[in-house]
């Protein structure tokens, strides 16, 4: 454990981008844009002449343990110093005017931030002051802009949920890949379709037995109906145990009857 | 305008899901819930049992002027209450265990949201209280489980940022094909292939007429680097414009000479 107050064990994932938070106002601020960038496994902060100065001790106190990450940041007093060792900058920028550069989403950056970083090279992403944003002579210095698709009718974000949304971009682009939809089973597994059908054969027989199915013209498509509803849902070889014991449990009483008869 | 204190004019995105916050404690959380929700277009929000009761005016003083959002929730006793009209309802769950439902990330999520709402079926997404989240009843009323892809080391989302997550994958799911990456050109647009070589003549033959390509071994490539150069980044009409004009005036001075000499 380190940090001030048992911090997590937070570690650089590399390569990742350097968030530079560009004259920052408070000092709160800072620390939930840690907690945001902690979320989305980014590590490297710069702070560009923070109005109220660093170390600050409310900053730790919002970070929520991603104090590894404000331990490490650095202080700069201008973007160019900010800048110096990186070889791509973008900069966040709600509503870009009368700028001629790239526009990229979070998520077509966070594409390029990995196919840099692939490259060896070194990426920065610049965040402006609350409520005044980057200006021109900031913006200026990026290669790139970044501007979120969010809702133009009120684009309210503050600064921690700005790098949140860029660092969860940036997370999940490390595998594009990766599966959006999955079964969690646990200890159980997907049934097969033996069983599945090991099932509906036990089903059917006891609704024969019970009577359930006594209608010869309509047995047939019943069945067919009951097949289709247990097709349907990828159950699991626990929820077939279970589904098994209450046919059991529920044909027992009449096939007790039947044997004592 | 509406709202208390001149909110935005917020309206539905139709069909957009309903985002259902269980036993939320803060007021101050319900206001941040709405902000977020207003940046990614969701408007429909029900609460279920909040624990400081409802309205309460501090959600307002967080809400940033999403206030249409407050103003138009609805408050339920229970999940069962709150998801009744719904036909299709979601649990954000970051560590789900012992629980067999198919899991989404947010992103997949979002599009099963739009898959669904295209059926004209109704969706909800539930989101549980501060630090204890969903409990397994309140999960056991969902079809699936979301779970963010976020650094596992270090998940620690406040609720109104997973609302923003859950909410900013919705809007950008909205279409899917739109652009990731443009080029901002305001009033001016990109150079044709023509105007490029345009420039390029006027600038090799200031360049020849300056003796900076006198080397004629080294000429041909020389050339082939500076339009290898040009060529690069999608230069406008501006642009160009631009440095014909610093050509021309770097040159004229010794124009101006020759002419008088």
């Amino acid at each position: 454990m380190t940090g001030r107050d048992g911090g997590a064990e937070l570690n650089a994932i590399e390569p990742s981008p350097v968030v530079i938070l560009v004259r920052p106002q408070l000092a709160e601020n800072i620390g939930a844009v840690a907690r945001a960038m902690g979320n989305g496994g980014l590590f490297h902060l710069r702070l560009v002449a923070p109005r109220d100065g660093w170390p600050a001790e409310r900053a730790f106190r919002m970070a929520s343990g991603a104090d590894r990450i404000l331990d490490s940041l650095t202080v700069h007093e201008n973007v160019a110093d900010a800048t110096a060792d990186l070889h791509r900058v973008f900069a966040t920028c709600p509503r870009p005017r009368h700028i001629i550069k790239p526009v990229l989403t979070a998520r077509g950056a966070s594409a390029e931030i990995h196919a840099i970083g692939a490259r060896a090279l070194k990426c920065g992403i610049l965040f402006g002051p609350e409520r005044a944003g980057l200006d021109n002579d900031d913006i200026a210095q990026a290669d790139s802009l970044i501007r979120y698709d969010l809702n133009p009718d009120f684009m309210s974000l503050n600064l921690a949920q700005a790098v949140m949304i860029m660092a969860y971009e940036w997370y999940i682009a490390r595998d594009p890949d990766a599966p959006v939809k999955t079964l969690q089973t646990n200890e159980t597994d997907i049934a097969t379709k033996f069983e599945i059908n090991n099932f509906m054969d036990h089903l059917i027989r006891e609704c024969d037995a019970s009577g359930f199915l006594k209608n010869p013209q309509k047995r047939p498509g019943m069945v067919r109906n009951l097949r289709h509803f247990f097709q349907r849902g990828e159950a699991t070889k626990q929820e077939l145990n279970t589904l098994h014991g209450i046919i059991g449990e529920l044909a027992a009483g009449r096939n007790a009857c039947e044997a004592g008869s």
